[in-house]
């Protein structure tokens, strides 16, 4: 029998960065966009999606901070896996128009500026103009007439929209890359090489509370790869910690130190575990 | 001898929310735009203004993390002040127009984005169209012929621009705040209730490490306010850790846990320390 492709809940529109994730993800998943984060993470929540797969660092599509404080408060979704994906932009032209003709180059204002030192070397005689996304800069591009406008896009929406591929990569720094995360009922199984994200709060700001808290990984030789503190939303000076580390939940050592943080914390919340992200080589 | 005004330079255009913390900042002081938030600290390195406003914790005007790396990685500057701005966005009309006439909304992608539900319940029959900035969306609109955009940007736009404003703080969510930090040649002198921001790295990546380090912090009961990870850019899987603690560097206790600090990283910068910032009654 054949196994059903998964459902994927992501924020739309086709084309974004977060629909190459899903791609990335699972290829021959069915991929359903989504208006908002929350409406993609609401469909797993239904069952209407088994998986939402939702960016936690990213500099153009929606700030990520809404998507952990989703997480925090808004979601029993688990983590599942982790991706993270190059970012690279592209310069795309309608097809059959000319560089040299370019006078309007459109896209999401954080996407302009990642590349402003490339336009201005490349495309100086042409004006920046912003667009809600990525996506709806090479629509706008598409449907002017001539050929004076380019857009800046991931590769994908060069696919979908036909518009050609003038250049790739054409952000000024290198390097940059945004971590997405999968979202489903469940977590993920352990592999030997996984990690574990947890969000946890003090009753109190009192000095020493997170270093006895963090302490409890160091004691067991429990490495952490991410520490965050992010204002809780009720009050100004309470925090929220949020805490990536090296180790499955379900092993014993892990179990053991969610305990014992349970004990000296208001709330804990355990994100999930799953593997730890490795580049393909 | 009147005192010459201090001159200080920002992110510009005039009227964007850091031109606003500028202002509340130091009323009387001369303020000077620059293109880039780079170009507004280098302006402060090289001695042309006194004084630079960056914002730290903000949504909008460019990324945060970017500003980081800044002062982490390309500045000399130190923080002598910190000040925390209620985000508030306002619906701006041309003045004559009616707002049952709007079809269209001017604004950068991340205000039209948390404004969202206001727009979808008051606004419904107007389309949000992207901007470079907020600043931009009122100028866009003030060009229109005709009474059919609206702009969402801060008050102060308004009044630069000539705009009506129709309705104040209209942002989905209140409780939104970005957080400023006065950049200069020197921090701020002790005042019994101060900041210390730092930043440090580790040569290797070990467990364990970051909680000694903040436990030299912890036995000295000094109280963390603030504490991060960022990649650093050489290389996936070494961090920088941002933390802020409340004690000026120039306390005792400060000195010795700084020092120690020192001896346990392998880069440890201090951005300054400076007044907490309290909220005016």
């Amino acid at each position: 029998m054949p196994t059903k492709p998964k459902k994927i809940a992501y924020l739309g529109p086709a084309g974004s960065n977060t629909e190459e994730a899903v791609i990335v993800h699972d290829p021959s998943a069915e991929r359903v966009a989504f208006p908002s984060v929350r409406s993609a993470t609401r469909a797993v929540e239904n069952g209407e999606a088994d998986e939402a797969v939702v960016a936690i660092e990213n500099s153009i599509e929606g700030s990520v901070v809404d998507n952990l404080d989703l997480l925090i408060h808004d979601s029993k979704l688990l983590i599942s896996k982790e991706l993270v994906i190059p970012i690279t932009h592209c310069l795309l032209l309608k097809p059959g128009a000319r560089a040299e003709d370019v006078r309007v180059v459109y896209s999401h204002p954080q996407a302009l500026a990642q590349c402003k030192r490339y336009l201005e070397t490349r495309f100086s005689r042409a004006s920046p103009v912003a667009t809600l996304s990525t996506t709806a800069a090479v629509a706008q591009m598409m449907a002017q007439l001539g050929g004076d406008a380019a857009a800046i896009a991931p590769k994908r929406s060069a696919q979908i929209y036909g518009a050609a591929i003038f250049e790739v990569g054409i952000q000024d720094h290198a390097g940059n890359a945004t971590r997405f995360v999968v979202l489903a009922q469940h977590d993920a199984q352990p592999t030997g090489d996984d990690k574990t994200s947890i969000a946890f709060s003090f009753a109190e700001d009192k000095p020493g509370q997170l270093y006895k808290a963090i302490g409890l990984f160091a004691t067991k030789g429990i490495n952490l790869s991410k520490i965050e503190s992010r204002p809780a939303k009720e009050s100004l000076g309470k925090y929220f910690f949020l805490i990536d580390f090296d180790l499955h939940r379900l092993d014993p050592k892990a179990q053991e130190t969610l305990e014992s943080l349970r004990a000296v914390t208001s709330l804990l919340k355990v994100f999930g575990s799953y593997p730890r992200y490795r580049p393909p080589k």
